[in-house]
């Protein structure tokens, strides 16, 4: 049983079908197609909103990508200090974004608060030209914690950037397990709450990869992100594919379905381990469980057939692990893993 | 009928079938799974030589990461000065290479010779640390002028750049169309010709997206290819769906059976249209023909239904028109296109 | 009377002297001169170690090529938190190392411990090639709080780095100053505490602009530091008045002979501030004293003249005050200030 | 006798003086300065236009500071195939420019026309995104080959430039010398004539080292210099200095006074070396005299004391030599130097 990341999961019946009918057909490449248009009006409803949007294949590149387009190259962007830009891009954000800077902070729950970063902003050395400029706020919804962003915290954290006219970027790789989540509409976890641009992301949901930046304020571009995506090499010339695999997973509120399906699971493993003894280390709100594992439990998993990733090791014995769940994830699948680490 | 690019077709059945396949399974992220595993062993089958090997999502991708980490930032790459890293990826091997730079040269029919590499080797000024070494040297297989180059040009050239210490890379987006045409084995035209790092693209001979760098000496490597990748956003998450695609794209011939349809099929359209008088610019020797035609011969094949590009216009009127075939073009549609342009 | 920096002075009339006398000579451009050759042997001596050394013109300048020359691209630099790399270079150690990047820590007085950072490096999420890798640490001696490292806390230090193959950097841009202070010989402080490349700063102690990277293990460089220079625009075509100056900064103890005066006069100054009851925020050891001040009592002392930094505002109306001293500083002006600020 | 470089020479009087006279005095750092602030108004009078200004120490970190700050990261900048930013800076304005690429363009002479340019830009492949943009111009006043442009030259290059929003960059590391030789008015050969921003060098005419980056149109910026200089490693704390010897070189028409007499020592030169038979290869506008040389001439004169670069060498044992004079060149350098290489 699985639950090393909800990307090891395959592709949904949904995408995989829009890639099926799609295959067959010859259209124009580099996003002059019908799909990467229809996008585009299908974001348009989603988020209630007029949007710039441009297909990626990673997060990872839409992240950078969002960055690099609204950010100087002299700027600073504040986030959590575990974020995946932080953490798991291996500098992407600075390379796409000529020196881009990045400011990580800490926060409980791998959530940032509004105080806190308002307090960086106000003491944070700032002598002019010699200093970074602090020019960005990056927030990942939902966050590496498997925590959520209520609309309000979104709100008030964005208040504190804007109020300082530095740019809102939301790393959506979980965009879809938080709305599920939270209940709010899109539009409320967004612009609404003060959301300039977001990366959005399939991949995790369900696609075979297919992320998409979606901007809900030109004003906000510093260059233009058409450019740097193909200097990144990340303009596809099927870009039809990303863009149809996007289009089928938003449609009917799949993406959400899914999205529903994976946080009832983990919402269920977190419950059986509690049952266990085993309590989470932050609150279960998306497609995650943090717990804490003597290693012995942990091996005798792994040799029970589990695979999950555990992110560090105490000095007390215990690890800490991850188990994410997926769309593909099966209560089957979740009571395995609760025997194995319960035999433990 | 559109003979813009061989990138507007869609998936050719054989990779379509594998993405199938491979949807349903669960597997390791970020190329530690099955199918990646099984795609560096048929490469070493199909180049009959140890590789090391990373697959992307982008012709441009492969080409900015393959001179990337094998050449230094302060270097030059010779290459032809209407090669794919030259005019079509804005600058992404810069971009990449953190400054590399690239020093283009002329050549007929979109082929260097040994001849022009070396003259511009033993004259262009070097002062030493003030001017970018020449470091690399970089061929399109086949061009963009739809040649090739013979096993015996492929080697005078690497032993012009090998004699300097320079790095040979060969941009191989229609390297397929190239062995179809020439009739020799892969390591003939690579390796055993001086070629130290290949981008093989699938994605104009019928994958969904996919291609990958093929490295045939690990000591040409100045930087770590992996971390490189990781920095551009071109580590994939579901690798395993690129590397299924390459599978069972160079699986049992197919690659090459596509590249004979689709040089067939151009071979077919240049002769037809030499026998209405339009001659082709360049030799016809892979999946493209470049001819000079009349403006209104132009409007009117497109009025009539065609698609394909037109690279420059001229003094006298006419314009130089790239028409290209793929795995999926037909022969009604070779012959549906002659129609349009000789009824103008 | 300026306190404000030690580059608001101007040119001790030993450097001029060299200028003076090197001003009418003919000699050879970018470092090819007598001058550079004899600031070579200069080092050598002082440093009693084979070295490479490189002069440029800017501490920025001399950082950001040290930390590019001896780390990946995809590297990451501990430091700490107010560090000069961090928060006055603008970015640029990630521009010079093409996506470098920091990892600030916290640490009292400005200083880092080996505790600190040994805990920071054994926890922080490290993912392979998806987390940027630790590979440098970077010190500064003096530090930007006016505190000092001994040589054991260097070693210290170093060691920890070392274990994991991290390069050993130190910001020198005040090294005389420390040197003054503690009485170790430069190897001391330098290659015999394990630091592996040393950024000696003259400007602040006298020059009109002369910085020099010192190395002192060429097994450290991970790329071509003169090119890396030449490309960052920092090969100057008249070195010789570089080298001058430092050869004869260095020359007969004039570095340490100034930076001792800059000293002693940071010390009486502390002595006549805590007579008045204001008691330095940071132990005073080099050539600053950081004193809270009364807004009040920042503002009169301007009035009266007085030119200094205060760097941070607190709530309750006292602002963080930096004094810097420099070779050409007097006790007169030292008087002056205290005055200043005591009738405030 | 030392023809290497006008950068050879060493410090013109009136420059170390202004050193001198600053040397002792105590003021701001970082351009915040008297002599900084006088700068500028010199520079408003001597170009009889309203300017911003940045002083830098090297010719290489004018030109990509200039560059980076007008054009887009994903421009391309026309220029002469032999400029200093091609040959002689190993990259620099690519990295300073994050990716900013170069079209080399041949020219007679090391002279642009506007034909050869005008025909480039509408013949080179242009394909949107995927093509460097053609975004800035780069003229060389005076060329590499010690030739100059006229006004009318300047204007009509630039408005082929302007034609297509693209800025207009001047090299003017000798930029002295061509205002010295034309007898144009530096208003005349710079803004009058459609340059954008002008790199106006000192260094090789008589400074320490001093080069001033010098705007004519803050619209043309697309990037703030001051942040691009910043993180360049280019903003010199001791500023003053640098801009103290720019005041004293452009102060009382001393440029134009050593720059007539560099130019007149070539003059002289070349009309001996014409009465010896050897004839310049370029015409001699400036303050270089390029000729073809025998091997053995070159030899001979080297044995009695001549300094001077051949920069290549042909097929029948001539070598091409370059022959520079300063402000500080004599007569009988001059003379010198001629029976030396007569003798040969």
């Amino acid at each position: 049983v699985n639950f090393a990341s909800d990307n090891n999961a395959g592709i949904c019946p949904e995408v995989l079908e829009a890639i099926v009918a799609e295959a067959p057909e010859v259209d124009a490449a580099y996003g002059w197609d019908r799909a990467s248009a229809r996008l585009e009006r299908v974001l348009v409803e989603v988020f209630e909103h007029d949007v710039w949007c441009l297909p990626v294949i990673t997060g990872t590149a839409a992240n950078s990508l969002a960055l690099a387009a609204t950010n100087p190259v002299w700027g600073a962007v504040s986030c959590h200090e575990l974020a995946h830009i932080v953490v798991d891009e291996c500098g992407a954000v600075t390379v796409a974004g000529s020196g881009l800077s990045l400011d990580p902070l800490p926060g409980e729950h791998g959530r940032l608060t509004a105080q806190t970063l308002d307090r960086r902003l106000r003491t944070r050395r700032d002598s002019g030209v010699h200093t970074p400029a602090a020019t960005g706020l990056s927030l990942t919804q939902a966050t590496e914690a498997g925590t959520v962003y209520r609309p309000d915290e979104v709100a008030a954290l964005a208040a504190v950037a804007h109020e300082r006219d530095m740019v809102v970027h939301m790393d959506g790789a979980r965009f879809a397990n938080a709305v599920a989540t939270i209940g709010a509409t899109p539009a409320e976890l967004t612009w609404r709450a003060g959301v300039d641009v977001l990366c959005l992301g399939a991949t995790k949901g369900g696609a075979l990869g297919a992320e998409v930046v979606v901007g809900f304020d030109r004003r906000r571009l510093r260059d233009d992100p058409e450019r740097l995506r193909k200097r990144m090499g990340h303009l596809l010339s099927k870009q039809r594919f990303a863009s149809a695999q996007l289009v089928a997973w938003l449609a009917e509120g799949t993406w959400l379905r899914h999205a529903r399906h994976a946080n009832a699971m983990a919402a269920s493993l977190a419950e059986a381990l509690v049952a266990q003894g085993v309590h989470p280390i932050h609150p279960v709100e998306a497609n995650m469980v943090w717990v804490h594992l003597e290693s012995s439990a942990v091996e005798r998993a792994r040799r029970l057939g589990a695979s999950f990733y555990v992110e560090s090791e105490h000095d007390d014995g215990t690890q800490e692990a991850r188990l994410v769940t997926s769309w593909a994830t099966t209560s089957d699948e979740v009571d395995s893993l609760v025997r194995a680490l319960s035999q433990a």
